[in-house]
């Protein structure tokens, strides 16, 4: 008998709820139930043109959704009951409320990063700490920015031992889709509060870690920059960085001298690979930004914000259903489905 | 009988000369003989409205000065004659071509970050190495960003000794008038070596520094911001390093809190000043940006790129001619004339 497929509904549909779903839509071991949302605007109809089943998040919302024209199957409150995983992609902190929906049901979801580490319990990057949710009810997949630091400093860490990272980041001011609400316009915004949250954060996942981060926003739209500094416990070299970093999943390099210079050419390269939405699901690192000091290790990356964390939902799935046990065959498995790279060009 | 101005020409009427020229022209112990350029546009125009002397700095442009309506005195190399001091404000490497002319006529100059050190022998920030340059020919001002780097920590060093200072630099993308040369659109550019230049520059004013620098460019045209961690000899404090750097001339604390949230909020701080164009001469903090994480500090602050080294040149001249031998004496008379502030508000 062909092992039953984990039933899964996508519970918010935006950035990442939008493509939580296409990705959850082709594992050969899961089934979309549908996706939930509170609006009827054109995102959500996009959603029914693919032939996704919409649902209703909210009972007071249905009506209006009806009226926008959206075809709702019914309230999640009832769809809920055959399923086996919700991926919580509300806005944040909305999640957390969910919570209790979810409780009530017995049903396991994975939250986002925008939910606190103590919704879910327990943090999670695939490559870095699948086990610990295996068979759990809840896990939450860390924020873009966290699963960027913990992929990269993983490898170091594997490589040589990381006796601390110090990272500066600065974001895009706003998703792509908001550009006219973020209010960034040529300048900077400095987080002044120091450490920002993303330091606290990766050590939900790597727990032992020494980082420090400091943060602010950009006037530009297109991904996250994260600037690097790591003390090795061994002493490391440019080579051997390089090859840690080759070998770790989901973290690719590029070169400036190949005509990847800059953020938004790391967009164009990845709209040229004709995946969807032109995502990109691995970190790029700059080989040449690579450089080593004694002890002292330097790197920049560029971090997708809409799309590196969308592989990790789908091994959040297998980890909480234990439809595998080894990370590395989830990953593998999650990671054909969606042509991951371990080389962009 | 009254001790006779020094006589300073400035070459070259760019972002940099045209600030020096209006600076030289208010000390007392100064006399702007004028200044010089190549072309006929409206900056070298301003400059005759505000009475300068225009000299012509190559001999085959003062035809074409002059048929763009310009009043040329005369060329650079009949008034350098009867010049103390000329401050080479020409285009980065153009200063290392001029110095033949002041080597053969035997007149002092001043230098600015766009040439390299060696091109002066000695490199300068008032507040950090004032007496090298003591009764010298030659010396340079550092860059905005290496004149703010070496401000900062000169602070940090006096009051805790700076074990290592590591540093992240988001440069504007151009200046104000040239923004449609820069390119930088939605993006953020690394410069993909590391260190970048901004380190061993700041060495050559604060020598024993060990200092790294990561940088890059924002598609943001109003100032730098730089992201600094210090790892400290003895152990610092907020409190200790707030009041380190209120002692420190030409560096002033901001607050996000007071609406100070970001380099353009310190731009329009600095137009309500009502300085000459808008110009910030000090280096502003963020005071929220201060932590300290027991030996490791770690600040913000925003560099005016455009004016922070104006009264550095000032005080280059009074070094080399030893108008002043002491630097206090210089800066006290500099930041007096110019209006520095050790608050801003």
């Amino acid at each position: 008998m062909a092992k039953a497929k984990v039933r899964v509904l996508v519970n918010g549909y935006g950035v990442i709820g939008k493509r939580v779903a296409d990705a959850v839509a082709r594992q050969e071991d899961m089934e979309l139930v549908g996706v939930s949302d509170v609006v009827a605007d054109w995102r959500v109809k996009m959603a029914l043109k693919k032939g996704f089943r919409v649902y209703c998040s909210s009972p007071d919302r249905a009506d209006s959704m009806r009226r926008g024209g959206v075809k709702v199957e019914g309230l999640i409150t009832e769809a809920i009951k055959d399923v086996d995983v919700v991926v919580d992609c509300a806005p944040a902190k909305v999640g957390a409320k969910n919570k209790e929906l979810y409780l009530k049901h017995g049903v396991k979801a994975v939250f986002e990063g925008g939910e606190a580490h103590e919704t879910a319990g327990t943090s999670f990057v695939a490559t870095c700490n699948y086990d610990e949710s295996l068979g759990k009810q809840f896990t939450r997949v860390v924020s873009c920015n966290t699963t960027a630091l913990c992929r990269v400093l993983n490898a170091l860490n594997k490589a040589y031992g990381v006796a601390k990272a110090r990272v500066t980041i600065v974001r895009r001011a706003c998703d792509v889709w908001e550009s006219h609400k973020s209010g960034v316009i040529n300048t900077i915004v400095p987080e002044l509060h120091v450490p920002s949250h993303h330091g606290p954060d990766v050590k939900t996942v790597l727990h032992d870690l020494d980082i420090v981060t400091m943060a602010a926003k950009g006037s530009h739209n297109l991904c996250h920059i994260h600037f690097c500094i790591v003390e090795t416990r061994k002493e490391a070299s440019k080579e051997g960085i390089i090859a840690a970093l080759e070998e770790e999943p989901r973290v690719v390099l590029v070169r400036g001298q190949d005509g990847v210079e800059a953020l938004n050419s790391i967009v164009e390269l990845a709209r040229d690979l004709g995946r969807p939405r032109g995502d990109l699901y691995e970190i790029p690192v700059w080989e040449e930004s690579i450089a080593v000091n004694r002890r002292e290790s330097y790197l920049m990356w560029a971090t997708p914000n809409e799309s590196n964390v969308i592989p990790d939902n789908v091994d959040a799935i297998r980890a909480l259903t234990e439809l595998e046990k080894d990370w590395r065959a989830s990953v593998k498995k999650t990671d054909e489905s969606l042509g991951v790279l371990s080389r962009l060009y």
